[in-house]
């Protein structure tokens, strides 16, 4: 396995939740397997007034909450801090002056000659004063140092629409060359997602069914049984299109409707996903309401508790039209996947927490069995589960013991905790070390958010611009609106529902 | 589901082995789950000289002893017993005319009408002097009664080479016409062999991989850990080849390299599994000793106690030269198959006993993975388990966690236990009803006979003619001669090996 070369990182927000909560823990298991940069340094930037040991603490306590598994060790951990430096600064020139002193100083003090990666873990309206300021010191310079790298990674999200995303690319280009940017979107460092990968290009027998001749449809489903709990008032301005589907889902699905590449080089593998992403089929104003179905969630009472409904939320607007739930119907114009229907959706408070991609095959073209066989033995089924119980799950049928030929469905599964012997890294342990490494194979590419915001943003718009389009409640618990069903052509084709309403029923959930 | 008409069952050779441990039990069950016709009866037919309580003793100790689940109550199996009836009769004129009388006798106290399954549970020496006696009676016409009907079921060996098959297939066609004659391939009357019909024919996915782009080879393996025990004086004129490749492994292939057929008829299954073995490719003499290995056991120790070599068995030739294991390759000329090489095994005293087939994949044309991955991924297979631990084993390539794309292989499997809320089938139930039903499907037809000792006989005749061809010896417990593994041309490739062999390991064994 390559290591990668020393370097700094330097973070903006250190002081916020993802670094907390993602960013320090990733770091932490990235140490403990011993696979950090050697010599290795973090430096914190940020307007918080506090010195390296006082933002060393607040690196202990976050790895002592959020850390899985627990450190074994206090000195390890404390250790593990010494890597951890904090430069107070402003978001001027004099504090970039100041963050690039500090830069130089470390560099002498730790031999780590001038690798930096510059993680923008802040909104994003403060973005662009970041990367000025960092063009205006020539940080982002591979030049002025031998060999060295600079590197910038970027959150979600990356724009507003279509313009913003633009805007965006264009004001951190004038600074940083494309090769340079890891946009990070979680969801591709995420195991299973990368398995898919695997699992489609190291078999050769699943890739010749993995096309419009076998394939009859494809679902992705992203399920979140919490609500929009305290992030009320950035959502009400997203909504589930923006905050799940452009960015998560869309990379799901180029995934899993990309044609094989070359070989694993960042740019092929991009160039794959960008051509699913610029094959998509724009769907006409006109179209919308056949192909798009949105929802809010209304209240409801789960577990003999009444829980609100989205227009109650804190922060969110009295009378507002934000979904909370959306469902597509997608076509990708490609010769691969000519005329089959990918089924997109997601939402809050429904049944469960789930993500998975559903392959549903054709089924055979002559049924030799239907003369013995009353029931239909359904459509061969491929359900890649993204989380939680990671796994693939295979339904096909098979013949009932006894007389005559009856067909009945099984399951054929495997659990993806099965295969580890260690345990499965975090998404951001995963793309932290990508980016060290250089290897940009799991962050989006500039043409790629654009390629989807291409998509997304018609939707958007009409939405915003014609109030008679249709915005569905559905009670917290169940699958959604009614409506999101209509989306099928097929008579007796539905989404596949993992687990049953909660409201009805209490969580039965397969695989 | 179909029941079957009235009819009175005729058991020649109703004392023996097979009547004892197979035919009575199976009817036995047949009767538990209400499946026999009604009104039924069983009329053995021997020289024995005893009377119908004396046969009924004799069935109902068959059942306590083979039955199983055991029966519940004794009453239950003395009402059973009340449909056995014995003829004692010797082979002549005078018997057949006793037997005649006595059907007339039965049909008129029962009130079955004329429907009779004449079951030739005897040697195959006595098939002539059987046949040409029901004959001489006019008991094979269907025209004697109203649309009544007479079926005849024999036992294998079907002939002992081509001519005596020829030889034997014309007997009974000067009395029965084909659609009266049930050939019995107990294989084929087992669940895991009819659900690979169901497997391949109500599933959309596997079909368009079940050609010569997607396969690479494919083994059928049937291995008895146990000798030839009592059975040597029969088995050393016989062998290996005779006793399980012509008749149960080449049935089999049929139903795995079978083409789909167009409805469920007997005829039209039947048809295809005939057009593969007229497609057999003919071993030429000279390819003898590259696409046939055979073997003999010698002694060993197993489990600490010494085992005898085949030629110290009873009632074997000293210097006998009788295949105890046999391995070829083989080929199935037609579109679907062309140039895919198909591994056929067998063995006594192997370290198992199991029956599976196995397909290898291709692996993909573009190994992307290779730079990650240095252990190969190895080729897809998927292992079809007749008996024992019933089931599917699917072996694919998955991603190792953590960073990089390293590829192992997994398995997804589904065990036929998981299925049958009921008791699954014995072959000879599920047979025996599907003759009372007049439903020839799983019995093998005449012409499907004569294409497989076709293929067989060049084999034997150059066995027997050209002493030069060796017969490795193997010691009990192994998996048989060594040589067996150069009929894999391919580098790298080798039998699968469900478990280790016995005397180094004892058993580890899969799926």
């Amino acid at each position: 396995m390559k290591s990668p070369s020393p370097c700094i990182l330097i973070i903006f927000g250190a002081s916020g939740d993802l670094a907390r909560r993602k960013l320090i823990p990733a770091l932490f298991d990235l140490y403990r397997l011993k696979t950090l940069p050697q010599p290795f340094c973090v430096l914190g930037a940020g307007r918080t007034s506090i010195d390296d040991l006082e933002f060393r603490q607040r690196v202990e306590e976050s790895i002592l909450e959020f850390s899985d598994p627990k450190p074994t060790s206090l000195g390890e951990v404390k250790e593990f801090c010494r890597f951890f430096h904090f430069q107070s600064m402003d978001l001027n020139k004099d504090g970039f002056l100041k963050l690039k002193d500090r830069l130089n100083l470390l560099e002498s003090q730790t031999n780590i000659g001038g690798n930096y990666i510059f993680y923008l873990s802040v909104p994003p309206s403060s973005y662009e004063t970041i990367i000025n300021g960092l063009g205006e010191e020539g940080l982002q310079k591979e030049i002025s140092c031998t060999h060295c790298w600079r590197r910038i990674i970027i959150e979600k999200p990356f724009g507003y629409n279509l313009d913003s995303a633009i805007r965006l690319t264009r004001g951190i280009r004038k600074v940083f060359r494309e090769p340079q940017i890891y946009r990070i979107d979680h969801y591709l460092g995420k195991e299973t997602v990368q398995n898919m990968l695997v699992f489609r290009f190291a078999n050769g027998i699943f890739e010749p069914l993995w096309n419009r001749n076998y394939v009859h449809h494809v679902e992705i489903t992203s399920a979140e049984s919490n609500g929009v709990e305290g992030r009320g008032g950035y959502y009400d301005t997203a909504g589930a299109l923006r905050d799940m589907v452009q960015n998560h889902l869309l990379q799901i699905l180029g995934v899993i409707a990309m044609e094989p590449p070359s070989s694993f080089d960042p740019d092929a593998v991009r160039n794959e996903t960008s051509k699913v992403f610029t094959s998509l089929r724009q769907i006409q104003p006109e179209e919308i309401d056949r192909s798009v179905v949105r929802g809010q969630y209304t209240d409801s009472v789960l577990n003999g508790k009444r829980v609100s409904g989205y227009r109650e939320e804190s922060l969110v607007a009295k009378g507002s039209r934000t979904e909370t739930y959306a469902a597509l119907k997608v076509f990708v114009d490609n010769w691969r996947w000519g005329g089959v229907p990918f089924y997109i959706r997601t939402g809050k408070r429904l049944p469960t927490r789930v993500t998975e991609v559903v392959i549903h095959f054709k089924p055979t073209p002559h049924f030799l069995f239907a003369k013995e066989s009353r029931e239909s033995s359904g459509l061969n089924q491929l359900i890649l589960r993204i989380q939680p119980n990671e796994g693939i799950l295979l339904k096909f049928g098979m013949k009932i013991p006894g007389s005559g030929f009856r067909v009945k469905n099984v399951n054929m599964d495997f659990h993806y905790s099965e295969l580890s012997e260690q345990r499965v890294p975090t998404a951001y342990e995963r793309l932290l070390l990508d980016c060290m490494l250089g290897d940009g194979t799991l962050y989006a590419r500039g043409d790629a958010v654009e390629a989807c915001w291409r998509f997304i943003d018609p939707i958007l718009d009409a939405w915003e611009n014609n109030p008679e389009l249709k915005i569905y409640g559905y009670r917290s618990g169940t699958w959604g609106p009614r409506e999101a069903n209509d989306l099928f052509a097929d008579h007796g084709v539905e989404w596949r529902y993992p687990c049953k309403n909660l409201v009805d029923d209490g969580e039965v959930c397969e695989l």
